[in-house]
């Protein structure tokens, strides 16, 4: 019992159509339809009705991002376990979100707003579940297997990571070290046996959606997603490179709006046992050693660039 | 709390001296020493002291499999669940196994011995915790990241599935149904996120060890492991192919004692609310369609050697 | 001047709706119409007009090979060369074949039909030349990037690889020795910087076609094309392995018809002056060794099953 | 007859033992001794004794690049058809430059020193040329297969691509306009069948060695030589990236020294015949479209960097 993964993550564009185009030709999702102004999406490799929402709005960001769990109790303990840390909790009713359950939503000390549901329609993998292929026939565009993770922040995310961890359940795969080399100023956080369904890392602001990632297979299809993005002029901001924390392959690039999108691979099945993997400053910062970000040590400019607002 | 993963695997071996070379040059494990006449091995990925162990026996089998749970209040509780399903259970203490804390073993109404224990001593990665390179900087032979599962079978396996299933809380993610495509007469079962942690199936006798199975990176990886094999004149069975079931890539191949390995890739992240994958008996049997091996219709032929015994 | 490389292959298909479907949708070519009761193929990555024509035939098997030379001038020096042998030579005319200028045909002392030509129509790369995209957006079925080399033999191939060597101006890179460790019995030639564009095997009778070979990019592609396989039930005769000679990747296949098609990757860049690579007998016998075939050792029976005939 | 392939480069380095460290440890060429106070390597899938020469220098640079040619006869016709153009030749004799046969030189008109040279003494493949295995047992850092092409460049680089195209008898798989979409600035000259042997682009002065290339196996060799790169503070340019041009996937790094390599792989097979392919200016300025460098759009500032001098 308790929660099983990030399930799907709601964000603003101003720009709808261009998002759909993107969201299916580009990034290669499923187009799933659409319902109170919002567009639904899907990976190939998921079976939950969808991973993605896009609602129209002023300026990109982070609506919220939804978290699945395995049963109803696990919605009530967790409400009482969030209300006597003192976090103010919403109940959201059955179909409120389209093809989902009750839920509840509360907001992280940094802002952002995070969802806790057990309950999505399930039309099932795209090959089925019956004698199944084991891939679609076609794949369009990048065309990743699932969502993966996300990366959010704040000025001070340490509350953020207490909540995570000792009300929801977490475990801590990789956690970054501040100047002092003792203070965890980030941490990596996983449910599932990925290397993170959610991270959080410090910004000179609260309220900050870094991306959202998507798993591809391998190697190849990290290099082969790099040639869609070309070939649709996507802005490319970083990669590929490996990063060092997660020892994740990396690509990132923006959906039109100027949402973050991350695709990802090639890292390790995490374990509740697993030692913990820490990051000293002096290594994250850039200066005289290796990075986080491994090859090219774009480490400070890329902290500073992590300021995409709520 | 509950069961973690596989942890370890303990086999039979005449011929201790070739076995720890080909452990070690060939499928590439790092060599963690002797002790009471047993040969101990861990991937390079793994933390954990080791999950592969060689005894001298008269010939080639299965002497346990090992899983391990987070608790010690866990072997409490399964050694109670266990019992009141008229299962005998046998505690060992620490250090009777190397480098393990207590444990607690029982016998599958199909013969196989079944462990569970809550500690292993932690060497850690090749690489280390902290600020890690993402990978040692020699791998030997194949070099597979982990141990993945094990595949076990009998004569009726189905309360080998309950066990697993209902006492020690694995979830099924694939299932075979027998000639009348409703009765299941095999079923691969998690408890981490892999595809599968055990599977089970039938065969015409008990005591079935039929492979241990070793993760590598990719689809790049399995080739090269294949020409690691060519180069040692490895025996191998089958494969390179992809399986129906689990749509995992695979190849079959024998250690100098016998026992069956396999390396496996690119599968999918299970999830406890995963719709169930279903095979039918007709797709399995190899008749008038595709078949648990896809590509080349082994299988009548592959369940016929499904006998190497306990 | 000289010999370019193998320019296209003609065979002949009893069935020919089956042929095309199989041609587009499971191997993945481009259709490039239709004339004389023929259909004509290329592959996206080649600019020439077709590189695989089917005829419609009472069995499978080849009609002709056929090799473009560079000028036209080639084709009288290469008319003389070959008469001065013996060697009974036909001109056919501009647009006797679909889309190409004139030619010179001979049989081979074992039998099968060779063509060379200067000219065909050159539609150009599916991505254009100029600021061309590096692959198109779709690409359908296993879609390899160009016709690669053919297999065939008879009872002394001696003769064949003379003319091939001393008249065509081939060299070559890897030769197979008889049961003396002396004798040539076969050969691997080029004439571009494959590791062979046609390569002569000795076989019980004449006329044999054993296979024509398609590239694909890398490993991934290899196994992705096994995948391709299995969902369109191809029967698969060998592989997925590694060939001893070339050390090419190698799965061999049936179009509807039976005839033997392999894709292939992952050798070298053949070149004149490098040192000849040789196969003694006793390795490609698979007795007691390394085999052909490196991982299964699939040797006689893969010597014996080359029978397709002409 | 002819030229062969680039067969060899050799460079100015100031520091010898970081170089020979970081071209046998990182870069991982085999290391083939030292003579006249340079040291030679070779990739392991090259046949000749040596493909890249360091020699003790004051600063980072180009001394000469080599290339091989088929015959003795081959220097003579060069030889007099490059002082029939007006180029000074200058005769080496054998074992001048190590483990070579006689040669001819001559400096191109933007600076470079041109040699070509129709013998080296070939110890052969690192695994032999009987029997052999595919690959070594142990790769070394990169351990790349082989060097593939250099790229050098000057104000006007015409006359140098007129030399190599008329002279020496390279085709150009690839050319690049100037501002009025007419003019050739740049060209990728090809002899074997890789995509190009030599490139040579426009700078703001002559003597520009940009960089050396090697070939690595494919897509999953392309990022493990990142990883390598990453492990060993090599200073990365550029990439992971794939070129517009060629459609080569690239990464630029430096040697110790400063001298640009690059790692390159998942091009074409070139061919005389080939459409020629063309880069219209806006293309790769970077200017409302897409670059020569297709995912980052790198284009002015990439080459504004062309400016590693002789």
């Amino acid at each position: 019992m308790g929660v099983l993964r990030l399930g799907h993550v709601e964000i603003r564009v101003p720009n709808f159509d261009d998002e759909v185009r993107y969201y299916t030709q580009t990034l290669g999702l499923k187009d799933m339809g659409r319902q109170n102004n919002r567009a639904y999406f899907k990976c190939f490799d998921e079976y939950d009705h969808h991973s993605v929402v896009i609602q129209q709005g002023e300026q990109a960001g982070l609506d919220h991002a939804g978290f699945k769990v395995e049963t109803p109790e696990d919605l009530v303990q967790f409400e009482n376990a969030l209300e006597s840390r003192g976090i103010k909790v919403l109940r959201t009713s059955a179909n409120e979100e389209h093809k989902q359950g009750e839920g509840i939503r509360f907001r992280l000390p940094t802002g952002q707003l995070i969802e806790l549901y057990y309950y999505m329609e399930q039309p099932g993998r795209e090959v089925g579940h019956k004698n199944p292929e084991p891939w679609p026939r076609h794949r369009e565009g990048i065309s990743p297997f699932r969502l993966d993770h996300i990366l959010i922040g704040g000025i001070d995310v340490s509350e953020d990571i207490d909540i995570f961890r000792n009300t929801l359940g977490f475990a801590i795969s990789e956690e970054v070290l501040g100047p002092d080399n003792e203070t965890r100023i980030g941490a990596f956080l996983f449910r599932s046996n990925t290397a993170h369904d959610i991270a959080f890392l410090p910004y000179p602001e609260d309220h900050v959606f870094h991306h959202m990632a998507f798993w591809v297979e391998d190697k190849a299809e990290m290099i082969d997603a790099g040639d869609v993005l070309g070939r649709d002029n996507v802005p490319i901001e970083f990669g590929l490179d490996r990063h060092g924390i997660t020892r994740g392959l990396t690509t990132y690039f923006f959906d039109p709006a100027g949402n973050r999108n991350e695709i990802f691979s090639s890292t390790y099945l995490a374990q509740p046992d697993m030692p913990l993997t820490t990051w000293t400053f002096d290594q994250i910062a850039g200066k005289g050693g290796r990075s986080m970000d491994r090859r090219t040590g774009l480490t400070e400019s890329f902290l500073q660039s992590y300021t995409f607002a709520f």
